[in-house]
């Protein structure tokens, strides 16, 4: 715990409030409680402000009128927020064996495996060797662990689920903030993985742990291997991910959607219900229920080299043919 | 070893037959011998099933008339399937130290590993630290494991293979069953990976066993980092494969072949011998002999944008042109 | 160290020269200094050859003429290369725990981890557990290593660095030479990885030593999980790559790249300072500063078949429609 004085220190802004203020959390904007600091970064999410029940925000002197709370003052607020994450960071504490406060109801642990301060095991799990799981993990019953898992802080993973070897739980987002030198300082991220029931993931797979909320994944999704699931990413129930898959930070999967292999989520993105995605495509847009595909299909390499010539030139054809977008009818 | 009565017991279906029958294993239906169980989903491989020699069937009624062996009748066929391959699954028993029953003609295996019942180990191998053989592995002569890799049971290595540290060997393939909830569940794959000789395998990649068959990487193979290898795979002899490419479900590529790095092959693709694919392309067509290609040139960004608004409008254009295929001369 | 005797033995190369010269290392040609062997596999690098200070040159006939200093002549120059390597390779020698000679100046280093000699170790550095660093390795002050973590010999890795658990580093490159037989022969890569200072290194990413100079990763780099960094490539500092990055061997990319998650970087593609590469892109060639993409963009399956279907057409719509690509203005 930090008082307003403390971290207006950390991040050199400038204060405007009350310095002995505790502040004990983070959080995003639209979801800040009494006691924690957030930050406004673009003046589209004023209203989120003027709303919030931040104790405290950061934020650059143009806004701070529409601030009726502390303030921090700073130029660049998204590398303060990124610089303030690392002070509200648990780190992994635990390094050998097993910690004496673990509460594990299963037998079958494997003796080389490294297990954290108040980690709770369920029943009838397997954690196969070499794998290490940090401090504050629950784990359900039903669930096995092949050798050679991470699991990192304060994850949850529910019942009957699979965890394949190789597979990484809860690392640190892919979230960096430019300085004026053009230097990249990364944000600690802060929020959890939350693994639902019924649940498979291939492996050597990564997931992400949350910048402020946590990363999800719903009952009965089916992870295949060397998938990427990046910070913030919500996947809806019973949906299947098949291998070399990448899927961009904050992007929403709804329910029962399919993605076929090495395709490419880019971040934000949001996909329906029921939305199947051919292997190999790239999703660059919202996509509602239906079946997408975005690649280019395979041909003899110098056809390939013949078909790239002129599509790089439509634009050109259109003008030489006088084709205006006007001109065509209507349809997708 | 269960009877056919009690089989019919774990997945619901109605036995028409012999429930006193002993089942010793599950096989595709076009390689099912004496004793073991099959499933047939579709219709079209009518033929198959009359000209087997598998014990009992799993069906639908539909079909009932083309069986002259044992049924077991149910709705959802590949479901079914999914279910009972878990009672023919051999599990992983053992979890700490190097099982007595190994026989490991080498001396440079680290004290580390973790190494199960009647596995076999050549001679000049050397196994790095933290790495998990399970047990009924069998590994050749002059064999290289770098440390932290998972080679999950009944493996078959040969002569002369370099395993490089985080590979996984032999996890599960991705084959999942729907049922009317719209959940999953999952095949418990019952092949095996077998692995020829002067083979190199790149760091983290996966290799996942076959469903009932075995995935099979001939001598000679390639493969470079974070390759994706699903169950049932085929690599021909002196195939290589560069870093990041995903290889779908039953592929089977010839000899010779040479896949660039980032590309995806599409699940049941057949690639000839000597087919030579450019890194990043999209397999989703059969190949002969070839040189093929697949990707979006890459331009600037904003010309970019420009041409994929008109590649959505080409079949307007065409109409807006009055061009039908057939006045394009034929050709590729 | 070989006598020039020796190495034409081991490669059956006929020597013209002094066989029992003492050859120390080996080098490309246009950095070989005395007392090292390089190899000259195409007559345009001949200039490099005359002008080099090379101790030996293995090299086909046709150059003898060209070569001042000692020739071992061969048929397939890379292939013999390729052979070579293995004799100047330096095995890992080290399995269990910590080796005497390590100099570890940390505490927070887990007993279960494997460390060669020689390491060097800084100040406040956490290595978790289950991480093997091999010999020769040196390790600046404050780096954190997660578990899990492979670094291979005689990398090099500076201060404020973070590595995620599952990285690979050091690993060999995917380089290998064809026999006449059509068998690769894989060569073994005696350059090393050296890693700057304030550097982040997502999960399971996978970083490959040089053939003969370094792989290099400078000051600020940022790199996100499962990407693949093949041999000799050179991040310049600042950049940021983002998940499931496949870069090809000798690419170089300048200083404040930015390179979106899934895109792949062919082999020996130069990217200037501050190039941005949208996620999913092919980079297929040298760029220019500036912001690139390369991808097809999603759309409705069955839209996408017919644009697939005319853009494998748009040559002969061309032809059909007597559009010559000279009519077409000049432009990107």
């Amino acid at each position: 715990m930090y008082t307003l004085g403390d971290i207006a220190g950390f991040i050199d802004a400038e204060l405007i409030g009350d310095a002995s203020l505790e502040i004990n959390g983070l959080s995003a904007s639209s979801k800040v409680k009494k006691g924690q600091l957030t930050y406004i970064s673009n003046s589209k999410y004023k209203l989120d402000l003027l709303n919030s029940n931040a104790s405290a925000v950061i934020l650059t002197k143009d806004l701070l009128d529409d601030c009726s709370t502390n303030a921090l003052v700073v130029d660049n607020v998204y590398l303060a927020f990124a610089k303030i994450t690392h002070y509200f960071k648990q780190q992994s504490n635990h390094l050998n064996g097993i910690h004496l406060s673990a509460q594990i109801n299963s037998k079958n642990i494997a003796d080389s495996c490294t297990i954290g301060e108040e980690v709770i095991v369920g029943k009838n799990c397997t954690i196969g060797a070499n794998t290490t799981i940090e401090q504050g993990v629950t784990i359900g019953d039903n669930v096995t662990i092949q050798p050679n898992v991470v699991i990192l802080q304060n994850t949850t993973i529910g019942n009957n689920v699979v965890i394949s070897a190789g597979v990484v739980i809860a690392s640190e987002g892919f979230g960096n903030a430019l300085d004026k030198q053009g230097h990249w300082h990364a944000i600690a991220h802060l929020g959890n993985v939350l693994i639902g029931n019924n649940i498979t993931i291939g492996a050597n797979t990564v997931i992400d742990r949350g910048t402020l909320e946590d990363t999800q994944i719903h009952n009965g999704v089916c992870l295949d291997n060397l998938v990427h699931i990046a910070h913030n990413v919500i996947l809806g129930a019973d949906t299947a991910i098949a291998a070399g898959v990448t899927i961009g930070g904050s992007a929403i999967l709804g329910k029962r959607c399919q993605i076929g292999g090495g395709s490419v989520i880019a971040s934000h993105m949001h996909l329906a219900d029921d939305t199947v995605v051919t292997g190999s495509s790239t999703v660059d847009k919202h996509l509602n229920k239906g079946h997408y595909t975005g690649f280019t299909s395979i041909s003899l390499h110098s056809n390939w080299k013949r078909t790239q010539m002129w599509l790089l030139k439509l634009d050109k054809i259109a003008q030489y043919l006088n084709i205006k977008l006007k001109n065509l009818k209507k349809g997708k």
